[in-house]
């Protein structure tokens, strides 16, 4: 165990023996002190919408095929010209040192040790450069909160250029944090130094709320910012955090190259519906013109390939990782993201789907009582 | 501690530290006298009309919006010609000496301190004169019961014109007391006078049940009646407990000039549908001609914007500031009102709202499964 | 207490203090011994459709109706040409020594004191004459368990013709036993004497278990069976167990002079639907050309509400009485139906009802999630 | 008890006291050692299409039906030219020996004394001939798990031929093991011999997991392999992991005289509908041209009836048999196909269906809210 600033962080580095992803959670909030796994685990308001995240899958069904003459699936897939061996993505999620001594250091490592795509955060708890250097040239992401100083925009993008990420990941569903009552009753503030903030300035919220943190973070945020971002950059710019058509057609009319479907895990908006729920008609609305990104509520095979099924590209994942990062390092996550990999391999077979590109055009069922 | 009649009224006054509303009623009930606490809590029948009053708000949910080039929400509003600083009010509610030796005065002071409306009840603890006082020239309204006696009535709307009150809020869904189970295991009565009782004649309400006190108040009331009234007072009449387009249209038709849908919190007849739920087909008979207050089952900052989106333009709010008064005075009933404020805004910008006026024009999904 | 053959019969005689009905189940099951207690609660299988029943009231709402210048509602009603004080009538139910000394004669008395509609059953615990007697000219109907033996069927028919009864009530969904788990698990046989068998043959049904009671019951049963007993008695027959337009209009067509809507308390076919869901469609076949009873599942005054503005004339309740008469006797029954029809009252009151016939054009809301 | 392989099997042999069937699940529990009956009871990843398999049966209601002349329902049938005595029929169920010492002998003699059809297994305990002569003649189908190896395929063939079984069951939605989470827990391995895996080679499936057996077995089916194993037999060739339309079309198209719709009780692909559900769409592409066969999660007498009606012609059964065998041996299954029986021909009487026919021809209700 290492302790810094009198929070204690996991150092463990094992390989996790998985039976399921939603069993990861009481596990790890055995050794994530109660501050911390609180910022982990919460969601805003009573948590209606982070639940719904999880339940709203049970609202569409897999159609069970068998004379498809077909063995040995495949989740290999190219998305954003990138080719991966797994179309289950890391999620972008902050202050990962909360899980572990090595934080997004070990992240990366596992999530390249299964061919995914990482993406990091900019509330990281390791720097982007070296984030990017523990992923052993394996393809990673970065995620924008966006600044009200743009220097600080700019120095970030230029870092993650540098680092050689494939694409940023800007997140529009952050203006504000989410009413978020585990946090008050924890009391809780960041006791570990976010790594690109204290890169640029001396505030490096340690000691901050995470409502002091977004404090700096742009509260405005218009298609006008999509627009900069992308012409500053020669990199993809994902816009996350879209859970309408309206929005989503915004963002691409700004220069959007990829749509990130996302209620930020049920952690912002609480009355808001379950992502699984909005995410056909934004993949209506979007019509294949640029890939789309799905997360939050994802914990099983089966979720993974309902949304890719209902319009993603790519789903992401955070919660599951972050304890599988606290349990077992850099070999916890690669567990975590090889038994989500399993899980849909098997999917894949007993739907009768022998690539992704198939569980994109597979039909659901939607039977509702 | 004051006691009155053996009864043990809070006389706290101070600021609470509020996670969310639904927690103050456990809090509440430890410290106002089991009687007190059944009557304020409780339904009629079974409650599955309180129940469902606050989960109906689950059948609509608000889009998130991102790209909306806003930050800082206002939830000011004007309504009734008063600039308000909110737009959830203090519903009427009767007896609030139940929850505080100062009873209505403090509710006044509370929610004068937020720039909110206080509505005061016919059957206040505290004489209209002096809760209006307490109030600091904050806008209020004034309940009218209506009695079988129309001197009594005339009294009450001469009272109330006196004290400066800006509207009146006539409540017709109470010709009869609803099958109230706690009362009757409680075999509740009234401990404390009702000021505006024993102001007009010897029975002022103590060591009665609320039948008797209902015994006195019309229960025949028609459009005439509220013609009568709107005739009498030039204060703008706004009818209470309108559940059906049908009620909606008579009130107007007889001169209404607000319509208040509410059914009572579940109160009176159990067995009818959520307030929530015939919001919207009353607000499209409405068609704007006149404002509508709303109340029943309001405890998020979410249900107050899914509210607003349904039609409604102030949102009430009885039993949490109750709570609130228990335990913390006019400052507890500030804090009540200020967490649900808070709330709110946070809604307002993660749905790309700026004014009040923006959450009324916003579409809410009603995705059910 | 009174012990028959082993078996402890209640003979409290008393008023009871009813705060709703629900409560009354467990208060019974303390004074009734297993098995009799067993026989009048239990239902069929796994009791699905016994649960759904009272569950099904909630599909629909009533619209809370406030400016209609009405008040003190009336529960009379007209119904078979006979002037009830209440719609609310005692069903059809078997072997009521079974929760107390004096059966049904005490149920007899109790319906009676409240103006309401007595039905005796077949396997009735006291004779047609005694029960009858027990009325004090208060109507009362016979119900038939048609017997294999028509000379049977005839000397019932004219036992009670000779004691005065109103009206014939032909049971026909007991063709055979419902799979009652409870009686199986108490081996559960009859330990007192069916009056109306006893005095016909030495069989007297004691010591036996339902099925084979049952088995002297016609299985086989038709139209023509209605017709035969309509034409053997000039009292009007009215066929209890209709769940289908079918079978309604099959009875109508074969002479019946009513239509009793019921599932048998959910003690018959499980796994059908509850029998408030039906009611519509069977009232809109029988299109007011016969009135309708109405039974199962009701506990309620919205019940009881609900039901007559479903196509309902008569609202009949088994459980809750004899629970009733268990616990106070005829004064205890008389407080079962006075508790339901104060509830009913208040409900036709708030929802802007005078009469048993306003209720019945009453709209109800169907509002799903 | 009897004891292989330190695996300890019940040997009791006693007729079954059974009140319903879901009961039987605890006391098997008690005796069936912990892997085994993880094995046999458990399901896919988190259960849902499992739990749902049950709970389908509660979206559609059967309708009561009284006046239709009728007694002594027949449950009778003629299928696949066989004469049955009951339209419930054994589901073919792997390693039976872990439930009863005499395994699949036992389940045929109990299966035989109620006139029943008897499926075996290829991964039986006991092998082809000994199963099909413990069943003195009655009709047996066998199971096919399609090996790698045509020979062995063949050679299945042929012993089932010449042990005289009626039809071929083609199971095609096991082409890889569902994410059985139990056996993962248990770490379960088969303690005892599969006989016609023995018989066949060396490799006889104890101590191997359930993954390791699939392993052997084709996991690329297509029509072209019904049509082959068609064409190698003269027995009618049913194929059985049927859950949509399309399926059910080529599998009829490739030679297929039999679909068995089912999801393989819940066993395979989690997030799948449950079977009842998509049942009646199966049905109307087959339109009568072959038998249907229907299992997955039958518990009642009114689940029979309720698949019947909506399009089976026969209705499996695996767990519940296999919990009779556990605790009574043949007797012990015997009684569980007899209680079953017993509340379909109660069921059959209440809704007025005096054959299995006229179930069929049975209208459902689907009422949903």
């Amino acid at each position: 165990m290492t302790i810094v600033n009198g929070y204690e962080q996991s150092d463990r580095e094992e390989k996790l023996n998985i039976i399921n992803l939603t069993e990861l959670e009481a596990k790890a909030k055995a050794i994530i002190p109660q501050g911390g796994f609180g910022y982990i685990r919460g969601g805003s308001e009573d948590e209606w919408t982070l639940r719904e995240n999880s339940n709203a899958f049970e609202h569409a069904q897999i159609v069970p095929r068998s004379l498809t003459d077909m063995e040995n699936p495949s989740t290999e897939t190219n998305v954003f010209g990138l080719n991966l061996k797994t179309p289950i993505m890391m999620a972008p999620t902050a202050a990962q040192g909360l899980a572990h001594a090595q934080g997004e250091k070990d992240t990366a490592k596992g999530v390249a040790a299964v061919g995914g795509l990482m993406a990091q955060s900019t509330y990281s708890s390791t720097s982007i450069a070296d984030t990017a250097a523990a992923g052993n040239g394996a393809p990673q992401f970065f995620q924008l909160y966006m600044s009200k100083d743009w220097d600080f925009n700019e120095h970030l993008l230029d870092e993650a250029k540098k680092a050689g990420v494939k694409g940023i990941i800007l997140t529009v569903d952050a203006t504000i944090d989410g009413y978020r009552e585990e946090d008050m009753r924890n009391n809780f503030q960041f006791p570990i130094p976010m790594a690109n903030l204290s890169e640029y300035s001396d505030g490096d919220g340690k000691g901050k709320g995470i409502a002091e943190i977004y404090a700096s973070a742009a509260q405005k945020i218009s298609g006008k910012d999509v627009e900069r971002i992308a012409s500053y950059t020669d990199l993809p710019v994902i816009v996350k955090g879209i859970e309408s058509p309206d929005d989503a057609m915004l963002a691409i009319g700004s220069g959007a190259q990829g749509i990130y479907v996302s209620n930020h895990g049920g952690r912002q908006l609480n009355g808001g519906p379950a992502s699984f729920d909005v995410l056909p008609a934004v993949a209506k609305a979007v019509n294949h013109r640029v890939p789309i990104i799905f997360d939050s509520g994802v914990r099983r095979g089966s979720h993974v390939f309902k949304a890719l099924a209902s319009g993603a590209d790519l789903v992401a994942m955070g919660r599951p990782v972050i304890y599988g990062l606290a349990l077992g390092g850099a070999l916890g996550v690669q567990s975590v993201f090889e038994t989500l990999n399993d899980e849909l391999k098997i999917d894949m077979q007993l739907a009768g789907t022998q690539t992704i590109e198939d569980v994109k055009r597979a039909q659901l069922l939607h039977i509702h009582y």
